[in-house]
């Protein structure tokens, strides 16, 4: 039985995609089955790095998703429109659909997903987190046993290759960012990735599955890595800790019998304990850590980006659900009495309620310049005091133009009562200025 | 619609999976559907942590095996017999089947699926390997469009925890053994943990996934760490090493294009560069390292076992083939036209060719007491030399009892020739004793 694949783009995912399916020898036999039919790209003019029969081609991107013979839609062309229409569309004409495409699932996963229960297809999406990395899958049907009360990820190569590289070389943001600009590991417009903006779309997808409720990504709190600087670095390194971007999920312990129950989900710089299994994922590499009762704690850890890890997670689903064609587990209209498999297709309706910022209880690292440094401590310490922040570490750490650099790491405490003593020590005549703030994990 | 579950053992991991399945919150909504239907225990007089209503257990484990109402058999008693024997009956009754036992699965595995296949059932194990971190079905779903090439796991967390203490404290062999006895990390026998069978049953089951062929127990060469010394941690350290137990399974580079492909399958303690991801996987965690075509390295970490991850991985399972009995994905005879899912029943039916030992191509390092050291670095190259075996680093590293040591590192070779060439400086008269042989990764 030959399943028929429509390939929605032919960029660099979409080449891996295609070498994979063209070149079965020592995969999964499965893959003998699955036969490129069609090939949606943008200019039929561009040379390209595969070698694919010139018929296969159209610029005509809604032939692909109408096409009566085609079983398996993939979407690998990123963006949110027309990305969003074509999946929609495929879906409406029962294709199932596989796509690596976070920005368009984490804005529109609800309406997709809505669709795909309706006509009884399956959309997986492997590849929109981690590159090749399994997670997605162990999160839906490897881990369900669990009560899952934490996901923290490391999950975007760009931000986690700069900062690698701050740390390795001591070096500033601004210009680690242009050099690996230069190299190709940052893109022109960097924004999605230094911004955070990137980790965002992905936890809020991973927390979806994670937590079984719908995230709204406006209220994913987001930091990127542009305020992160070598000083932060440096001093972060004499604490034992490094920095890394991490995009964190998380159940919040219910206080009360009747409270409802609350997600914190936020992506930020973080300083992470040298001995943290996360602290020593570095360069492009991602990793989730998925904390659950009973398992404990598990990692998932790879290349999170790149044709091929991408390719790998894209064409893996593809195998997924030729294998629920081949089983006949498709709960397509035709065959009413068949249910669609309750661990693959998205059986959540509702929207997670997410705590407030001010409500997250943390540590947290800042960093000051003060004037004149005699009491000045002392004075610190009090306006923390007055907020009930109770404090770790506080160590005065360098000069600076004449100014003491004095770095404070506190206990946990909620954010809003770390903030309101920060906006008493701002309007103290002896701080100069308050030069970093971040929370340490 | 609900679903029955034998459950046979009552021990720890039977204990923690009961737990599970009478806790249903927060956990996959699908965990409301399955019933302990009966619990077969070795005696129904003993005090247990978990409380279950009386007339669930019985002591009669074949007529949980055959009782009609039970959809799916969990059988967590371990050890070889009556385990094989009640997981076939179960099979032969069309009964699904979910096992933590690698020791039965190694050894008795082509019988259990053949048996299986005919019959039309499930068997999952994903409880057999890594405890809770999901490997088992990565490998067969979320890896598939991969060709593999090598598996590389610390799959024994009791050897890890052992090897841990003795890099951390400085201590040797017998005396960590002796206090992990008594802290109940290790077993008052710890042979098979100890000398490395527990891992090579577990490599076995991840190489027949991954290179999709059977595999002979008795072909993974097998070495455990009863050998591995205090001075050999210590030597490793300066050298940039830590000593692992590393389980390898790996598709040996094809020569000669007509020479049949064969494979690496083997268990030993291992030198493990610093930088590697492997190597600061510490105490009792387990890690498995994939690396596949197009994918690159993917690793999957956490507890390898204990109550609760193991109860994880057995849970997931019994929900997996839930889900599919729900979608009506079981091939039984009663559905003609239902085919099983092609990537979860067991599809390879021949033996993997294995390599010799003697054909590995890698790094060696060896500890020598020589007699009287001018000239005897001369004569160690020399007799390397005889046999093609090039030196990567030798060094005198210290005095003992008024011999030299001398530690080796070698490049790349076959273990053939180093092992000629050893035979030729075991006969030297400056050599007093070759200390110690390790493998490098």
């Amino acid at each position: 039985m030959t399943f028929k694949v429509g390939l929605l783009g032919l960029g660099t995912v979409g080449t891996g995609t295609a070498q994979i399916l063209l070149d079965a020898t020592q995969r999964h036999p499965l893959l003998k089955e699955l036969e490129i039919h069609r090939v949606g790209v943008r200019s039929l003019d561009k040379s390209r790095e595969i070698d694919l029969p010139a018929d296969l081609l159209t610029t005509d991107l809604e032939s692909i998703v109408t096409d009566p013979n085609i079983d398996i839609v993939v979407e690998v062309m990123g963006g949110l429109e027309p990305a969003r229409s074509l999946i929609l569309q495929a879906i409406a004409h029962g294709k199932h659909v596989v796509t690596a495409n976070k920005a368009a699932i984490a804005r529109y996963g609800a309406e997709i997903f809505t669709a795909a229960n309706e006509a009884g297809v399956y959309v997986l999406l492997e590849a929109a987190v981690g590159g090749g990395i399994p997670v997605i899958q162990p999160l839906k049907q490897s881990l369900g046993a669990n009560r899952i009360d934490t996901v923290i990820g490391i999950i975007n190569g760009t931000t986690n290759y700069i900062l690698t590289r701050m740390q390795n070389e001591g070096a500033d943001f601004a210009e680690v960012l242009a050099d690996a600009q230069r190299l190709g590991y940052a893109e022109a417009d960097p924004t999605a990735d230094v911004d955070g903006l990137d980790a965002a779309d992905k936890i809020a997808i991973l927390a979806s599955l994670a937590f079984g409720g719908r995230i709204k990504l406006a209220e994913v709190h987001c930091e990127g890595i542009r305020q992160v600087s070598a000083a932060d670095i440096a001093y972060a390194e004499r604490l034992g800790f490094v920095i890394k971007l991490l995009a964190i999920a998380k159940r919040n312990t219910v206080s009360t019998e009747n409270a409802p129950e609350q997600l914190q989900i936020r992506v930020h710089p973080t300083l992470v304990p040298k001995s943290h299994p996360l602290a020593s994922v570095n360069d492009v590499y991602n990793a989730i850590l998925v904390e659950g009762d009973p398992i404990g704690q598990v990692m998932f850890f790879g290349r999170g980006a790149g044709a091929g890890p991408t390719a790998s997670a894209v064409v893996s689903d593809i195998l997924n659900i030729a294998a629920m064609l081949q089983a006949n587990l498709v709960p397509v209209s035709t065959q009413p009495t068949q249910a669609a498999h309750p661990l693959l297709a998205c059986s959540h309706q509702h929207y997670s309620a997410i705590a407030p910022m001010t409500d997250l209880v943390t540590r947290f690292y800042a960093r000051f310049l003060t004037k004149d440094y005699p009491g000045v401590i002392g004075k610190l310490g009090t306006c923390f005091g007055n907020h009930q922040v109770s404090l770790e570490s506080v160590v005065q750490i360098g000069n600076q133009d004449g100014l003491a650099e004095i770095v404070v790491v506190t206990h946990d405490v909620p954010e809003g009562n770390f903030r309101q003593a920060l906006e008493e020590i701002r309007s103290l005549s002896s701080i100069s200025s308050v030069s970093s703030v971040l929370r340490v994990l």
